[in-house]
C-alpha cells in the first residue's frame, strides 16, 4: 500500500505488529482514529502507554496487578487453602470469568517443552514452593491445557510437590458440554469412557470451594 | 470477562472500541503489548498519539497530509491536467497502490445521500470548482463506488461541472479481472454486454496518463 502521510504509515506499521492484525485492518483502525477528535484518541494512547509502565506482577501469584499483591491474593473473601496452577493470565480470566471459583492462582508464565528450550528454571515454580513451605494450603489443582507439554509440567510439579502435605489435582478432562459424541477426538472419547463417573454426579453441579 | 487489574480492564476497553475489534481480540493485544518492552510500547503509543495530533488535510485536493499540500499535490511530476475525485482517503491508497495514476486527487469526504442527510453542502465540493477556476484541469475522472449514492454524486457534480471546459470521465465498470461470468451478478453482466469494447482495446493495457 502507498500512504502519502509519513504519520499514517508509521501508525499503520505499529498497529500491524500486534498479533492477527494485517495492513489492511491496521488502516481501517487509523483511519478510525483519524475520525475521533484530537482528545480520544491522546487518551487511548495515555492508556495503552500507562498500563505497560503501571503494570506490575503480584510477588506472591505472579498475575498481573495494579501495585504489589494482585486484586485476588489480596482478597480476604477469597479461600486461601486452594491454589489453581495455570500456564499464564489469559488462563486466570478464563477461569475468573466462570465465576466458580474462588481459591487463589499461581501462574507459572509457561509450560516445560523441552523442544523450545523451556525448563523448571524458566517457570516461576520456586515461589510456588515458598508459598507451600509457609502453610496454609491443602490443595492443587493443576488446570493446565491437556496437551503433552501440560501433562508433563503437571507430572514434573506434582513430583517437585510430593513431600508437602498437600492435595494435588486436575481439572476434568472429558466431552465439552454441548459438544456432540461423533465430532470429537478419539482419544478425549476414548478417555471420556474410560474415566466414566456415576450419574449421580452428573446433576450435582454446584460449586464445592 | 472479569480483570484483576482496572489497567488492563482499561487498555482492553480502548482496543475494543476499534473497528472489528472484540474483547477477546482486544485483550490478545493488550497481552502481546505486555510482553514487550515499555520502550517499545511507549513508542507505539507515541505515534498513535502524534498521527492524531500532527495530521493535517491538504488544502488543495483534502487528502491527508503531514503538512500543508499533500505528498501529491506538491510533487512535481504529477500530471496536474487530470484529477480523478474519489470518495475517501481510502480510495486514493487504493488507487496510489496500483501505481497506473499519474495525475492529482479530489477526496469529497462522503457521496450524496439524502437518507443518510448528506447533501451537497458536506462534500468537498466548492474547493473543487476552486480549482477548475484556476484553469490547467482538462479532465476530471469521477472514481466513486458504481452504487446509487456513487451515480447520484457523479450526476450531481457532472451538472455543476457542466460550464467548464473539461472532459468528465467515469472509472470503467464491468466484470473483474480473474472474475467468472457464472457468479457474475446479472446488473453488471448485463451493463458489461451493452457496453462491450472492441477486442483490440482489450490488448491495450498500457497507462495512457
Amino acid at each position: 500500500m502507498i500512504f502519502s502521510s509519513r504519520l499514517i504509515e508509521d501508525a499503520v506499521d505499529a498497529f500491524s505488529r500486534l498479533p492477527g492484525i494485517g495492513r489492511k485492518t491496521a488502516l481501517r483502525m487509523v483511519l478510525h482514529l483519524l475520525k475521533e477528535d484530537k482528545d480520544s484518541v491522546s487518551r487511548f494512547s495515555d492508556t495503552i502507554s500507562r498500563m505497560r509502565s503501571d503494570i506490575c506482577f503480584c510477588p506472591q501469584c505472579n498475575n498481573i496487578s495494579d501495585n504489589g499483591p494482585c486484586g485476588i491474593c489480596s482478597d480476604p473473601l477469597r479461600n486461601r487453602t486452594i491454589v489453581c496452577v495455570v500456564e499464564n493470565i489469559r488462563d486466570v480470566i478464563s477461569i475468573e470469568s466462570t465465576r466458580q471459583f474462588n481459591g487463589l492462582y499461581h501462574v507459572l508464565g509457561g509450560l516445560l517443552s523441552p523442544l523450545d528450550g523451556i525448563g523448571p528454571d524458566q517457570l516461576q515454580l520456586s515461589n510456588l514452593i515458598g508459598r507451600l513451605d509457609q502453610g496454609g494450603i491443602e490443595e492443587i489443582i493443576m488446570a493446565l491445557n491437556p496437551t503433552i507439554e501440560g501433562d508433563t509440567t503437571v507430572y514434573y510439579i506434582s513430583r517437585q510437590l510430593r513431600d508437602f502435605p498437600v492435595r494435588i489435582t486436575g481439572i476434568a478432562r472429558g466431552v465439552s458440554f454441548g459438544g456432540e459424541l461423533e465430532y470429537t477426538d478419539e482419544l478425549t472419547l476414548a478417555r471420556s469412557i474410560a474415566k466414566r463417573l456415576p450419574v449421580e454426579t452428573y446433576v450435582n453441579t454446584e460449586n464445592k470451594n
